[in-house]
C-alpha cells in the first residue's frame, strides 16, 4: 500500500452500497484525490450478494460481520450503506475505532441516535460526513456559490420538494421503508431529509416549522406473502412551512405520490436581488434571476453548469456533456478524502446530519401537536 | 335596444375597469353571447378620466356617481370593479336595485360583508358572480374537465403559488394596496385569493390551514411625499398548508417578492391516476400526465389549448395562434350573460367568493395563532 | 368626423379580416395613435356575411364591390386582406386613388405582381405597409433592438422554421390554399414569407438559395364533392438552404406536415457575441445567450417580454399577463397609423414584400434547378 | 483468465480514450456483459501519459507500440480511438489479426479508407462496430423503438443539428481538429457525423444532399507559437438539405459557433401519425407526439427514458435518477461484447461508418458543386 493509499470499508451492498462502492472506484480514475481509496472490504449480511458486489467493483475482499470489519486495523474509512436503523450502532463503533466514517442520509432513525453519533465522532476526533450527495451536485455547488457571493441579495423564500411516484399503486409491498421501526420515518427522512440539507445548506438554519403527515395507503401486502397485509407505518407524504433564523419564510414538502414525479427534487429560491430554481431530474442545469441585469434583459437564464469552471466539473468531459446522479457520489468521496488528509471536518458532517435529524422531528411534532414547533438548537 | 340586448354599468377605470371594458366589448366581437351586452354607462370619480375611458372602450355615458347608476331602470348589469373597501355597499345597493351584479376579486375585504353580499343577491334573486377570471383560461377549464373525467383519480395533492416581484424595491410607495383599510390584506387577498380559487374549483372546498404571513419591508415611501414614510399594514407574502374536505392535502403561498416571477400563478395536482400542472405565464399550456399511457411512453405532455375543441377557443383563431390574460374575462362575461338570459347561478358566485374569503380568513386567523384553523361552513 | 380620424376600407371578411378589424378597433382603445382610425367600411362578396362582420367589429358600412370602396373619397386607408390572386389588382387600384394601403403576406402571388404593386404605390406617392404582424410581437421586436445595438455582434447562422400539422389528414379537403393558381405556393408563401421576413428583418438580405419543395399527399377531395378528388398544385413543405448578402449562412423550412406543431414559427440566430431564440407559441418569450456574462453564470435566458419597456408592451397589462398573438396586428396598424400621419414610409413595406417574394421565387427556380439560386436585386 | 473473460486493447489516451476506458470498466460492473472485458493493455505515443491512464483506469498493461499490441495473440478487441487519419491503418491490421475492432466516430477521413476498413473486417470475419454511441443512449433506443413500433407512421421530415460555441474565440488555437489532413474535415465529419448517422439509424439511408460549408475565421494562433498563425483548412459550418431513399425530406447541420450551445445535438422527426424530439444536452429526456392520443389532449409529451424498462436502464438507478453522456459508451461495449460472444455483427458496424462517410463526402462535393449531389450506393 503507498503512502497516500486509504483502505475504505462499505458496509452495505444495496441501492447506496452500489452508489458508494461506484463513487469510490471513479474518483481515482478521474479526480486528484489528496489520498487514494484502495476498496479494502466490503460487508454485507448475504455472503453471496458482498461476493458479487465485491467483483463488479472490484472490493479486495468480502465480509459479513460488520463489527469486525470495523475494528480492523488496516481500515481508514468505513462507509455506512445499511438502513437507517443500524447507522448509530456501526457508525459509533467505526469512530471509537478511530476510522473516518462516512454515513448515509438520514444520519439516524431519531435526534437521540444523530446526537450521540455526533458525540462518539468528535469524542474520537475523526473526520465525519453525513452523504448529502446533493451538495455535490455542480448545479447545486454553483447555487451556493452564487449565494455566497452576494449576487440574490438577503434571501426571503425558499421552495423545496421531492416528488416520487412510486408508492401510487397499492398493490405495492410493505418493503422496510414503509415500516417505521426500520426506516424511522416515511417520505419525510427518506426524501424530505434532501430538502431540508439543502435548505440549510442554502439559506441556513430553520428555526420552526409548522408540518403535516399524511398516509394516502394504510395498509399494504406483506413481502414473502402478498395474500396478506400489514400497516404501512410511516408517511406517505409530509408537507411544512418553514421559518429560518434568518427570518426568510418557505416550505418543505415530500410525497411518493406524485404520479409522473419519478425523483424529482426542487428548490426555488427568491432574495432582496434574484432567484434561483434547481430540479434533480435536470440536475445539469440551475436556473438564476438577477435583478442587475439591464431592465428590458432580465430573464430566468439556464446554465448548463458543465463548464471547466463549473465547481467540480473539470475532470469530467468538455461542456455540454452532462453527467448523472452517480457522480455527485463521487465528488462527495472526493471531499471527504481531502478532509481526511487535511484533517479538517468535512460538510457536511454529523453535525448536519444531527440538525437535520432535528428539523425532522420538528416536523412531526408540529404535525402530532398541530402547532408550529421549534427546531432543537436554533435560536 | 334589440330585445336581446343588456345595458350594462361598469364602476372603476383603473386596471381591472380596463380589463373589464374590453371584455364587454369582445364578447359580441367574437363569441355569440345569449343576450348582447351595451356597454351602457361608465362610472368614476374622476369625470375626465371616466370620460376618457368611455370614448375608449365605447361606454356611451360616463358617470361619476354610483348610486345612481346602480339604480338606473335601464341597466341590467353592474359590474364592480372598484378596490375591496366598496365592494360590499355597491354590490349590494345593486342587488337591490334587481341588476345582475358582477364584482372583482376578492369579493370583499371581510367574511362579514361578503356574507351580506351573497345574502343580498340571494334574497334579490339576481345573478351574481365573483370574478375570479382564471377559472375561463381554456387550459384551466381543461384542466377541471379532466378532473370531471375521472382522468387524474382521486385527488392527493395540490400546490399552488402565485408569485409577483413588484414590491422588490423598498423605494416603491405605499400605495392603496398596502393599506389594510382599502385593501383588507396583502399578496393573501389580492392573489392569494387566485390560487385559493382554483384550489376549491379544481380539489374541492378547504377545511383546515396553517397559515404564515410575513411583511419583509415595514415603510414605504407615502406616494405623494416620498420623503415621508408610513406603514405598510399588510402581508408582502404567506404561506400555508391546506387540507381538503376531500382529505387532500396541499400548500398555498403568495408573495410579491420573488424576482424574476411577474405574474406567475402555478398549480400542479396529483391524483391517484395522474397529474396536471399549469402556469399563468404560459396559459396557453396545460401539463398532464396520465398512468393509463402505455408505461414507457409515460411523460408529462404539454398540451396547447388552442385547438376549436378546447373550452373557449372555437372563436378565436386556428391552432397555435395563442390568446392573452385579457381573454379569461371575455369568457366570463359570455357566461355571465348565459347564466342571466338562462337564470341560472353563475359560477363562480358569490358563494365561491364568500368560501374564498373564508380560507383567507382562517388563514390570517392561523398566521396570528400559531396553529391550525378551521375553515368556517366546511365539514 | 374629428380632423385626427382617418377612415378605414377593410377588404376581406374571413380569417385575416376578423384579425385586421379587431386590430383597427383596439389600436385606440389601447394604444394612442396619431391618427384615430375610424372603422368606415368593410367589403366582401358575400353580403350576409359581410354585414355580419360589421356588426361585430363596428364597421359603419357593409359593401361588396371593392372598385367602389377604393375610390371612395372618404377613405384614407385601404386594408386588403383577400386570397393572394387579388392582392395585386386591389392594391394597385387603392394607391393609384391615393389611399394609404396595408397588405397582407405573401404580398402577392408572383415577383412581377409585387413589383407592379410596389411601382404603382410609390408612383401615387402613398404609404404601403405588407402585414407581416410577426414584426410587431415585442418579442421580436426587443429581438431587433437587441441586434441593432450589437449584444449578438456579427450574425452567422439563421436558422428558422414554421412548422403546422393542419394537412395530415389525407381527408382534409382541396381547398383554395392547396390550388397554385389562387394561392401563388402552398406552406412556402404562406408560412415559409413569415419565416423569409423574420430572417431578413433580422439578419438582412437573403443573396442566394439551395431549395426543397415536397407535396406529400398529392390528390384531396373536392371541397363540395368530398367523392371525387383533384390535384394539389402547391407544395407541402419547403426547406432551403441559404446564404445571406452578409456572408451568415441558415435554413428555412415551412410545413404543414409536422404532427404536435401548430403554429411554430421559431428561429434561432448566432452572432459572434451570442445567440437569440423565438417560437410563436410562446410569443411573449425571447431566449438570448451573451458571451459578455460572467463565464461561469452564462446561459439562455427567458425574457418575459411583458414589462412597460419592452416594445409595444406599455398600453396593455402589467408584467407577466400575456398578450396572444392577435396583438400584434393592433400594434401593425399602430405604426401604419405613425407613418400615414408623418409622411413616412412604414416597415415592411411593398419593398420587403416584394424582396420576399423574390426570396419565395428563388427557392421556387432552385427546386426545380436543383442547383443555389439567386434571389433578384441583392448583391 | 476465465473462459467467459476476452482481452481488450485500447489505441489512444486522449478524450476518447478515458470515455472508452471508463466504458470497458464500468460495464461489467453495472451491467451483465456475455464476455467480461478484461482491461489488459492501453496504447499510447507518450509513454508517462499512457501509463498514467493505465494506472487510473486498470489498464494491465501500457505499450507505446499500437503494430504489436493488435498482433497480441492474448488481444480479442481492438479499440481505436486515435485521431481519424490513423483508423484505417490501425483498424485494418487488428482486423487481419483476427481482432474484433472497435472504432471511434468518423470511421476514416475518406469514403476510400472507410471501404478499405471494411472490406478488410469482411475479410476477415471479425466483429466491426463504428462508435456511434449517441445510438445507445436509452432516450434515442426508445425513438428508435416508438419507431419501429409505428407509433409514427411515414416519416416524412428529418430535422437535425449538431451546434457547439468553443470555437468561437478567435484566439482559439489552430489544433489538429482544424487541419484537414489530420481531421478529415472540421464541424462535419467530427459533430455532423453524429447527426447523419442519428438520422440514418432512425430515418433511413440518404439519397442525395445540397450542402453548403463555411469557414468564418479562416487563420488562428498556432498551438506552440502562438504569436504565428496558420491556415484553417476545414469548415467552421456546415448545413444541407436532404432526401431519405423513402422519400422524406430533412436538413442536417454542424457547427461550433452557436453560443450558448454547448453540445446540442438535438432532432426532430415528424411522420403521418406523430412527431419526436431529442437533444443531447437533455439526454435522459425525448419528446413524444401521437395522432392518435384524444383530440383534446393531445400535446408533446415529455418522457424521462430513466425506467428500467427503457432500453439499456435496468442496470443502472431507479427512476428519475438520470445518468450521463458517458453511459452510453458503456452501452456500446455492452452490445459489442454480445456480438463478439454470439459471432453476429454489430451495430453499427462499419459499414455505417462507410454509409456515413459516404454523406459527408456528397454533403463535402455538393458545397464545392453548389449542386445536389447523389451519395453513392444509395438507389
Amino acid at each position: 500500500m503507498r503512502v497516500s493509499e486509504i483502505n475504505v470499508a462499505l458496509i452495505g451492498t444495496a441501492f447506496m452500497g452500489r452508489a458508494h462502492g461506484n463513487a469510490w472506484r471513479q474518483v481515482a480514475a478521474f479526480c486528484r484525490p489528496k489520498r487514494t481509496p484502495r476498496l479494502k472490504v466490503i460487508c454485507g449480511r448475504d455472503p453471496g450478494r458482498t461476493k458479487a458486489a465485491a467483483r463488479a467493483f472490484g472490493w479486495e475482499e468480502a465480509a459479513t460481520d460488520w463489527r469486525e470489519v470495523v475494528r480492523r486495523p488496516d481500515i481508514g474509512i468505513v462507509d455506512v450503506c445499511t438502513p437507517g436503523d443500524s447507522h448509530a450502532e456501526i457508525a459509533i463503533a467505526a469512530a471509537r475505532a478511530g476510522k473516518a466514517v462516512l454515513c448515509e442520509k438520514p444520519l439516524a432513525n431519531t435526534v437521540r441516535e444523530a446526537e450521540r453519533m455526533l458525540a462518539a465522532a468528535e469524542r474520537a476526533g475523526v473526520a465525519h460526513m453525513v452523504c448529502h450527495n446533493f451538495r455535490r451536485i455542480p448545479a447545486v455547488c454553483l447555487a451556493r456559490q452564487i449565494i455566497d457571493e452576494g449576487r440574490l441579495g438577503e434571501i426571503r423564500h425558499f421552495r423545496g420538494a421531492y416528488l416520487e411516484d412510486w408508492l401510487l399503486n397499492p398493490a405495492f409491498p410493505l418493503v422496510w421503508r414503509l415500516d417505521r421501526k426500520r426506516a424511522g420515518s416515511g417520505s419525510l427522512g427518506d426524501i424530505g431529509s434532501h430538502v431540508i440539507d439543502l435548505a440549510r445548506m442554502l439559506a441556513g438554519e430553520i428555526r420552526e416549522v409548522s408540518g403535516l403527515t399524511e398516509t394516502f395507503i394504510r395498509t399494504r401486502p406483506l413481502p414473502g406473502s402478498p395474500a396478506r397485509k400489514g400497516r404501512v407505518t410511516v408517511d406517505d407524504a409530509a408537507v411544512a412551512l418553514v421559518r429560518f433564523a434568518s427570518g426568510a419564510v418557505g416550505s418543505i414538502e415530500a410525497t411518493r405520490f406524485a404520479p409522473g414525479r419519478k425523483s424529482q427534487c426542487s428548490f426555488e429560491i427568491n432574495g432582496s436581488r434574484g432567484s434561483l430554481a434547481f430540479d434533480l431530474e435536470r440536475l445539469n442545469e440551475l436556473q438564476v434571476y438577477f435583478e442587475s441585469d439591464p431592465p428590458a434583459l432580465r430573464g430566468f437564464r439556464t446554465i448548463l453548469a458543465t463548464e471547466p469552471i463549473h465547481p467540480h466539473m473539470a475532470p469530467w468531459w468538455p461542456p455540454g456533456h452532462i453527467i448523472g446522479w452517480e457522480h455527485s457520489f463521487t465528488h462527495m468521496v472526493l471531499d471527504l478524502l481531502a478532509a481526511v488528509a487535511d484533517g479538517t471536518v468535512p460538510s457536511p458532517s454529523f453535525h448536519d446530519g444531527v440538525m437535520n435529524q432535528r428539523v425532522l422531528d420538528a416536523i412531526g411534532r408540529s404535525s402530532a401537536s398541530r402547532r408550529w414547533a421549534r427546531v432543537k438548537g436554533v435560536a
